[in-house]
């Protein structure tokens, strides 16, 4: 059995996390810990859920788990990996802490200093289908964001054999409220997101950019700026992310889409639609699919992708366990079915 | 034209205030006031508001209103109230502060001491259709708690005609989110309350409680306690009350509908269904009626009431213009329809 | 492997059963049948779903299973079950036919003669946690309907311990849509039910009223007559029912809540919440649980019992696993959990 | 009075027509059809309205009114039009007959002749702020689509500037559900819709992308092709457009909102927001208004419109009234603030 901990599993994705892992059937969790909920109980935290005491950082018992995964702010993240660490425990991080490469592009975005800089080298971006090689010997993962997550997903196969074009790619994001996170702000009040839609961030503003065309450049450094719109949508979980892409010469939508059956054809975790079905919300939340979608508009040299994921699984703690089996040499699927 | 202030103009009920104010054809609105959001404007609190200063209370000019409305938490609300009739300033308030007017039973359910108890007597429970010859003369309004508005526009007909029997009164309450303000909080994030229903305070627990009984019992004091569960619904706005009352020998669903229909006949924000039709929320969400319906079980000596209003226009900032409109002598539909 | 079959796979019954019975370890799925799904897979009908066929009533494979279950329409289901029963394959039925011992009573309610009256009489009620030693042994299971299901939950312990005092039991039940089927029409429209809160059939009018009464009467004969008010919320699942019951004297909250943990101990799908804690949508929905809270009234001489269940999983499909598994002897929360 | 009837009153924008036109200063509605609804009242199909009689098509007293809105199927308007105009009554037709000026380009896209290429020459495009001095004389008024309205409000002060550079204009709009009318099918299913977000007929595959293209086209006839993706919002009512266009050399963000509230500064329904905030659904719904943003994305020579209207307001029955106003010298804002 792995020995794993929470820390952060008083919101949303730590909660995600703490079912997951409670399911998980090579995992034991010794402990979940978050500073605001020590001494209570996660069965006080949340519905229906038993009764696992929540300790504080302080007490959080290093030298008796493998593994541990952050739910945390980033900031509060590298500090808590630095400790794990050095006590010999592999860390899986939900924050942004570790995936800028760039320290000067952290402090940009994130109005920081970046708290480890030292540790930056060998952080491993955790999305699983593009770097298990790097994944299993890692010591600190860095998962990506909700965003990232779809958006790469979809176009990393195109970017990898050439198939897009000159011209802006645009990401028209649509993310439930959990994503937002469980700490209450009018942003996510009742009342201020029902029977609404919100745009934010929108161009080139949002902090998932950066981690976004880090990526993509890693594959093909001529890619032009990405230009990239999240919007708060009133449901609860779930990306949806339309992406449009202007496709290099000789392109056609059936070649996309053969070209991403053939990339995530023995993926477990990545559907792509037939011909003449677009991708939903409602095709991946409550798992830990991206499911994508293809529509080529020939007149205008594009092709758009519609990728959809629930936020709080592909999105956080499900590729977070995603990445633990693979670290951990377990099935690649196991606790996520 | 009435001069009218606002207290708590930023909350969803003072919003709700300043939108009719603002197109009600007899009244000029002099100032908003909001101790937060003094300093800025409605526009910047509120989307596609236009551009009206808020102020702080200090700078509030007592001297140049008619009127006050206080759409503050209790506690709050009695201290400005002082104030305001002491500068001459009729007030209508739209806290708890002096809807009960026994001071013990407010300590016990506020739990602190009624913060003006020489003001309860003259205080006019604002209850329109029900109070019109008091409100006309008075200089201090209690505006009614939301959910004692459709349980008493409701029961009020049956009680004054002895048409309810021994027996337990039950009130089943439904409530949209905007009845639990616009102070961000667990109880109101989005994700929390979204594909669910939250029963909170039922029984005999809840503040409103002895707001409702208290006018009942003005009315036939042999009545018994009432039962009254008050529940979160996933929508903005609206309440729903389903009523289980004992009739008294020798009444049936068609004297009780009858009755209601005699009792509010020229009432314009009262309206009785026809048999068959039972009130829904959509009924009076957006208006400032009260929509009842009645369904009969001979088999158990029982009617059923079904009230429905939008919370923050009959059952609090509409109810209180409409006292305004009273108080001034002027058409009672003014600014509300 | 217990083989089994499907009629009416294409609503949400039947789509939920199909999900519960292929992640079932010990259950094969030999056919799913539809008629107005024939021809086409699961993977057409429901989003994200594995490419299953759909076959005709006609083209069901009856001798090549040992149980099937008739997710279908009243009327419709009595004749699919006589078909199965005489070709030796055991029957679950989701339908109403079977639940109303009384065929005089079934055609008062149902507008029709009933369809099989000869087959009410072996027709086992599959309410689990009550009905085991029955439901073992049975050929044919009337699996409750899903207002029935939280309601006895709630009030049987109270029927059989002598809990309930002379006076009214009143149960108001709210309903996400997905309960009134998958069949479009205006009482189902998105607009017709977002922001709303609908009541229907209250009173005595709802077809799940005598199969309730019919049950609490067989353990107490002497109960007076049950007031069912439901109500449509705008949410996908979930039953949330507020029941209120008269208290036998000397019983109080602790002993009620005392008799409720006492009957559902050992049970895995009926929890009991604690003192404090009222039991919301949120509790059940995803799961096959019952979960119940208990708030006393004294001074009204009642009970309040709040009873939560996902109308398609324990309401329906899952408490007809759950029966499968009684049948078949097999661990009884095998393909539940 | 002007005089006006309405044939379709049954439906979502029938009956905002309805509502509208019931407290408009200036008109008396004379009467109300539907062949679906006729024989019955409109408080009978909605709740809590007045008791106005609906009337069959063939009894529609053509000869006593000025002015008939059509809010009919396409194919049934054109044949309802001729007969009105027949009779000497103006007409303004919300469906698609008459928006298209090119009969082929109808057929190509609605799969049948057009049902009166003889009356397409004089039909006027009823996007009011563009069309005034066309309206105010015409016959016959083609009520513009819901999202060529906003798009087409967004993107037409840029087109007449000169302000688009080369590339492609992409639109990625929001709709909620009521744009999919009243009558019940499962893509307006609460179950199917609720927690959803769903893409359909995504790049140059909706109806309403040859009448947006023929109206840039008209001012612009060297744009590159639109690229056009409506998608289905859990929301009753609103659309938001968010809509990407390269800008011609030397255009910044701040000349094109200059550019905007230059163009629309006198007009009361159409709203530009100032620099850093965001046009959301909230901003329009409910009124007539058009509310605009504009972010600049420099890197990647690109302004984000945003636009947001009420679909069935100012995307509906809120311009159709805008228009009456326009084609009888009335205020233009009468009956709609």
């Amino acid at each position: 059995m792995i020995r794993a901990g929470i820390y952060g599993v008083s919101g949303y994705a730590g909660f995600e996390l703490f079912r997951l892992l409670r399911r998980h059937p090579a995992v034991a969790l010794i402990f979940a810990a978050s500073e605001s909920g020590a001494g209570s109980s996660m069965a006080q935290l949340f519905p229906v859920t038993e009764d696992f005491p929540i300790i504080s950082f302080a007490d959080a018992p290093l030298d008796q788990v493998d593994v541990v995964f952050l739910a945390l702010p980033h900031g509060v993240s590298a500090t808590v990996a630095r400790q794990a660490l050095a006590a010999g425990v592999r860390v899986i991080d939900l924050s942004a802490d570790f995936r800028l490469k760039d320290p000067g592009v952290y402090a940009r975005w994130y109005k920081e200093e970046h708290p480890a800089p030292d540790l930056l080298e060998e952080a491993v971006y955790g999305l699983t289908e593009w770097n298990r090689p790097a994944i299993r010997s890692a010591r600190l993962i860095a998962n990506p964001g909700c965003y990232p997550t779809a958006t790469l997903l979809a176009l990393l196969p195109l970017t990898r054999a050439g198939a897009i074009g000159p011209g802006l790619i645009i990401v028209d994001a649509k993310s439930g409220v959990s994503g937002a996170g469980r700490k209450p702000s009018l942003t996510t009040h009742f009342v201020e997101v029902d029977e609404n839609l919100s745009p934010y961030n929108i161009g080139r503003a949002h902090r998932h950019l950066p981690e976004i065309e880090q990526i993509l450049h890693a594959f093909n450094g001529a890619l032009g700026p990405l230009v990239f719109s999240p919007q708060l949508l009133p449901v609860a979980r779930g990306i949806l992310a339309t992406i449009y892409v202007p496709l290099a010469s000789g392109w056609t939508e059936g070649m996309v889409r053969d070209l991403l059956v053939e990339s995530y054809g023995p993926e477990p975790f990545v559907k792509v639609l037939p011909p003449g079905t677009l991708a939903t919300l409602r095709h991946s939340v409550g798992t830990n699919l991206c499911v994508l979608s293809v529509t080529g508009v020939p007149e205008a040299g594009l092709v758009i992708l519609t990728a959809s994921i629930d936020n709080l699984i592909k999105g956080a703690a499900g590729q977070a366990v995603q990445n633990l089996n693979v670290m951990f040499g377990l099935e690649e699927t196991a606790g996520l079915l």
